[in-house]
């Protein structure tokens, strides 16, 4: 009795876990299988010996907790330090240029240009420093202040800009000195413990902090010679995370990128060229090492911001249909956040207009049922959108799902964005288990790593592959291959760059299958 | 374009919602599309009014956000007092007998029998009073202390027993005296919001908390005199907030109850008669106030312990199919919760033996993927369970949930449980809306009422109302039917109650619909 109700209960479980890309796909190699067992292994080890455990200011740990207090255990455990980090993760399909490099790198940017200069209303003490947020920017140099000018802590400072160097340099050796300076600009940069457990502990408030930080950063990055080096940046620390391609999405509302003097706005044609320059740089940088097969390359998905009207959406999707006729290769595809259905009209003539020029929405962002963002899944899909990003409501549309599934829309779940920005309290609560096993195809991506402090995708892989006993490593191969397999590369690319990472997975398989478990 | 598009997104909506209990259910009445209506309206204007302002002592309200720090707000709204409380909910299948009265009237019990004694470790003061837990206890005459027993506040207090009256008098008037004996007290019978949010933030943890809670409580009530009265107010209570029917699940794991003498230990037996005495009684009751209709009756079912061994299995279900014979109507069905897979062999053979009493098992009440609560859910399905209790990671299986919607398998969702036990951190983030939206019938239940101060139905009711916009007051209609639907009453038991309770809902919606919204 036993014997046939095990095997039926066998069965059972397969035909549940069918869908799978981990199940569809069938013919490992004994490498693989080995590999996927070492990791299992290590992963229920570190369960008791690093989760089970208390840790000094880090209340109740455990597998798949909150990023943000989980960090420092996690890059202390043999999965993340040895097997994740290493692993070749294919592409990054969904990242935000404007948080797309490490905040203290971006700080260290700021200090090392001689035009960027800080304002803040009023002298900060100890009180103002937890609220006030930092004006950082360029300024062209007839207005750079004389050169005795007086720190932003100084009783005597009436809010004026002051180069940042020196603003770090006078900063009150009571407020921590230039160490103290350095703490309180980084905290305008990301998102805190403090502020998403605390402060702004729902996802309605947390979207507040969010907004701030853009504010804060976005005047440095839009100067033309820091704009280069982030650019490089974003590319290399990726590259050394194991990501080979990258679309990254870029918002082109404001409508300038400002010159080296700080003066002279250049029009948004020549931040495209500046991509281009760096793409190609770093591509010649690869090749001089021999790591060819280390980087596709970058796509830019042209962005637009949810506040616009109908007429500035035509503008917008004017210009960039321009912009793909001139950078055919670096124009991935046409992204908008507004509930869709506010732009359907101009949305279906840019489609049957620009059959070139795919969409690729966020939309379900949600925890709503039935909320304008919740239904935004409706219009992307009856709208042609090739990926979702985000699609956190999505589980909640079993004929949607059924689209996606058949129509291979793949959904760009972002593990650690959505529980910072609270749609998830940790990732065991998240629905991604829910969209993987309808058979629906899944990227995992970043989305604005630096505000989060989780640069790359090895965070996001780990805290997906330690919140499941289902998934494996070799569930997270399948996502590399898919985020290769769905990403706007032509298919001659496509194929390069599949093959590329096809090469370096069967050597890291072969360096995890030789770990002792 | 713009009118096709809006047509095949009509389309698409349907097609999405095709299967959910409220539009499987064509027909509705005029009289319950206008309540529809008001309901939605009023719980419009109350997201702004109520949940969109700032309450004292409560952050970032929102509808649907933590019960326990809701609560307040909750019974002031519209909503709650003149809607949901008001509504006739059907049955209440998923509710724990040792957590069925409200924790102030348990201790009014205790506090009303000369036999229930007090006892702690030493004197009792404001530090200890935030660990210690009590042990509340009826005893034997020939046991009471002497007559001029010191208080357990005392210095020179020794750990005996004190009568619990004598206790709360001579309470130090320091801590607050008789009022401060009560607070302290039922903060060892309920979760707080302390507890919840903040010491054992966690569904690991919570659960530390939630066992004690039964530790403390479960002697008093395991006493005849109090049983006969708690099971007393547990029925007429739930008829207050519109329960009509109930399946209480009692645990047999301790073999006796306590005679009035507080010495005699009693054959569960004897727990099964006083059961059918008090059923009977109320029913006399509610017959004599003409409020037949109110009433159909209660139900156990059999609940087993996690903890026992095959062997201990086998004399429980023994027992449970013995009682089956003696009270027929009495047992509903059987009920166990350790890994399913463990007692596979032993629960196979019963359901040969006994056609008679169905198997409704708790199964997938985590946020494992894989784990062993979630593997439950295949074992409950295989072994032919009636209803799922929680199913909370049933949305994770595709297969399962298929099999649940054809085989009508119904799941007793318990919003406010899971949420104060940590497995969703809000309602919004409940996957109720997965499980409704794939067509699977589902019953609300509140579990644990006493220890979560959620007594009734109205609470459970209104957390998933608020959460949607989808779901509305036709919603939870269709949910009480299938309360009524998926009961283990009789078919003609069945047929009765559920006129009764369309009766009562056909005047409900007249109130309803006569509201200005």
């Amino acid at each position: 009795m036993l014997a046939d109700y095990l095997q039926r209960r066998e069965k059972l479980i397969a035909e549940d876990r069918a869908l799978r890309i981990d199940h569809v796909r069938a013919n490992y190699s004994a490498a693989e299988i080995k590999a996927d067992k070492v990791v299992r292994s290590i992963r229920a080890k570190e369960a008791v010996s690093v989760w089970g455990v208390d840790h000094e200011n880090i209340p109740h740990p455990y597998p798949g907790m909150e990023f943000l207090n989980a960090k420092e255990i996690i890059v202390k455990t043999d999965l993340f330090s040895k097997i994740v980090s290493k692993m070749p993760k294919g592409g990054l399909l969904h990242l935000h240029q404007n948080t797309s490099v490490e905040a203290r790198m971006v700080l260290d940017l700021a200090l090392g240009h001689p035009a960027i200069h800080i304002r803040v209303p009023g002298p900060l003490d100890a009180a103002s420093l937890e609220t006030v947020l930092p004006k950082i920017q360029p300024i062209p140099v007839e207005q750079y202040p004389a050169a005795d000018a007086i720190g932003i802590t100084d009783l005597l400072y009436t809010g004026g800009w002051v180069p940042i160097n020196k603003a770090r340099e006078l900063f009150d050796p009571a407020l921590g000195g230039p160490a103290g300076f350095d703490k309180w600009v980084l905290s305008t940069f990301v998102i805190n413990p403090s502020d998403a457990f605390k402060t702004y502990n729902t996802p309605m408030k947390i979207w507040l902090k969010f907004g701030s930080t853009f504010a804060v950063t976005d005047p440095i990055i839009r100067f033309v010679p820091i704009q280069k080096e982030y650019l490089r940046t974003c590319i290399r620390s990726s590259i050394d995370d194991g990501i080979s391609y990258i679309e990254i999405r870029t918002s082109f509302f404001k409508k300038y990128i400002l010159a080296e003097d700080a003066k002279t706005k250049l029009e948004l044609r020549e931040l495209l060229l500046i991509f281009r320059e760096v793409i190609n740089e770093v591509k010649a940088e690869m090749k001089a090492k021999g790591r060819e097969d280390d980087f596709a390359g970058l796509k830019i998905i042209y962005n637009t911001l949810r506040i616009i009207s109908v007429e500035e959406l035509e503008a917008e999707l004017d210009r960039c249909s321009r912009f793909k006729q001139e950078f055919p290769d670096l124009i991935a595809g046409k992204s908008a956040c507004k509930p869709l259905i506010y732009y359907a009209e101009p949305l279906l003539r840019f489609a049957e207009q620009h059959p070139d020029i795919p969409f690729i929405f966020h939309a379900g962002e949600t925890l709503g049922d039935g909320s304008a963002a919740d239904m935004n899944l409706y219009d992307a899909i009856l709208l042609g959108t090739k990926r979702i990003g985000h699609g956190f409501s999505l589980a909640k549309h079993p004929k949607l799902m059924q689209i996606c599934r058949e129509k291979k829309i793949a959904i760009e779940v972002c593990p650690i964005s959505n529980e910072v920005l609270r749609l998830t309290s940790s990732m065991p609560m998240h629905p991604l288990p829910i969209i993987m096993n309808q058979g629906i195809p899944v990227v995992l991506s970043s989305d604005d790593p630096a505000m989060f402090n989780s640069m790359g995708l090895s965070f996001d892989f780990f805290q997906v592959l330690v919140a499941s006993e289902v998934t494996g490593l070799l569930t997270l191969g399948q996502m590399a291959r898919d985020s290769i397999t769905y990403s706007m590369l032509d298919e001659r690319s496509k194929r390069k760059a599949m093959d590329a990472w096809e090469r370096r997975w069967t050597k890291f398989i072969d360096e995890v299958a030789a770990m002792s478990p």
